[in-house]
């Protein structure tokens, strides 16, 4: 059995998406990063960045895997779907899941920081990130202009970004311009996989919110 | 033949030290970003994220590859070295190249821009960076306690990771509480295929540069 140490976020659901596209069977632990889960000793030794998601596949001595790109093409390779087998494709996945990784990724989870978080409100700086942000929507659309998908057929390069643009109102990115990417996106979005996937770990209750109130009450009160 | 489009940045260096250890031969194309070569169309048909470094395989068709932990992966997939064979080893260096290419590189990076480009001085933000480069620091020298490469023997993760910490000073990361990472960074210093790779593209030398003044003269008075 497989399972998936996750919350509701982009990098998340990357996984949460390949593994129902997968079909294969997985447990999933809720990770609450409201309170700091993921800084916990026990997540830290399975997870040195402490953060989520982390997959420990148990059908392989419990082998805990970090970083949401690497449990993509971890799983992609055990599976041997959702990646191409011809070399140079194959790379080409790679590379639109690093951008991903390392541009995409970081450059609207700050244009998010600043937007939504940060305790002063810095326009120089949200600009900066909004600005680094819509340009990578350029190049992926860019890519998207002559491809259904970024690479061949759907792979983990397009299960990679799709999360992450899914977001982009919450970062604060317009995406109207970009209408190769508009396309891409309802394509994916109608996957009854990425639907189901979209879905883990299961949204709170309303049973589970006035709980969750309650016990932080509690705390509060002791 | 392979060819490297590089510059003089920790991206660039990781690819041109994995070279260098591989002892093949490849050709250098410098890329003057400073003047925005990256961004031209020819480069940009190579490398659709206009970033360096970018590698063409001339001996697979002219293939070209961006995001330098792709092009890590794809070397040492080509010529079977530095990845280990062994599947949860394997499995474990692509895990810590994904954290360099989403962690490390990107928040570096912005404490860089931060420290030392932008146009005001923003203390909080600065302070944001420096603190999650720290926090990442603390992460890599977690990992190298017990161990004197990142995954078993060195490797591309070593190699993503090396000129980024390289960069600390001038990102305004302070190293000296980092004792294991000062004792890996010593041992991978020390390596002659390092050293050469760290000087490529070649720093510019006082002819190149005042004859750079010239033309950028030239340009100016056209």
């Amino acid at each position: 059995m497989l399972e998936l140490l996750t919350s509701e976020t982009p990098n998340g659901w990357k996984v949460s998406i390949l593994l129902e596209e997968l079909g294969v069977p997985y447990e999933v632990t809720p990770i609450a990063l409201t309170d700091r889960v993921q800084k916990q000793d026990w997540y830290v030794a399975l997870n040195p960045n402490g953060r989520i998601p982390t997959l420990i596949d148990h059908e392989a001595g419990d082998f805990a895997i970090f970083e949401s790109g690497a449990i993509l093409l971890y799983l992609a390779e055990k599976y041997g779907r959702f990646i191409p087998a011809d070399a140079k494709d194959r790379s080409r996945v790679i590379q639109w899941v690093m951008w991903q990784m390392s541009g995409l990724g970081p450059m609207m989870g700050q244009a998010t920081v600043f937007t939504r978080y940060f305790d002063e409100k810095l326009p120089s700086v949200i600009d900066r990130y909004v600005r680094e942000s819509q340009r990578l929507f350029g190049v992926l659309d860019g890519q998207l202009a002559t491809r259904d998908y970024l690479v061949g057929d759907y792979s983990i390069a397009d299960i990679a970004c799709f999360p992450w643009i899914r977001g982009h109102d919450w970062a604060g990115v317009d995406i109207s311009a970009f209408s190769n990417i508009l396309r891409w996106y309802d394509r994916i979005a109608e996957r009854p996989a990425v639907q189901r996937g979209l879905l883990v770990p299961p949204p709170p209750t309303a049973e589970d919110m006035a709980e969750k109130t309650i016990l932080q009450g509690k705390t509060i009160i002791a």
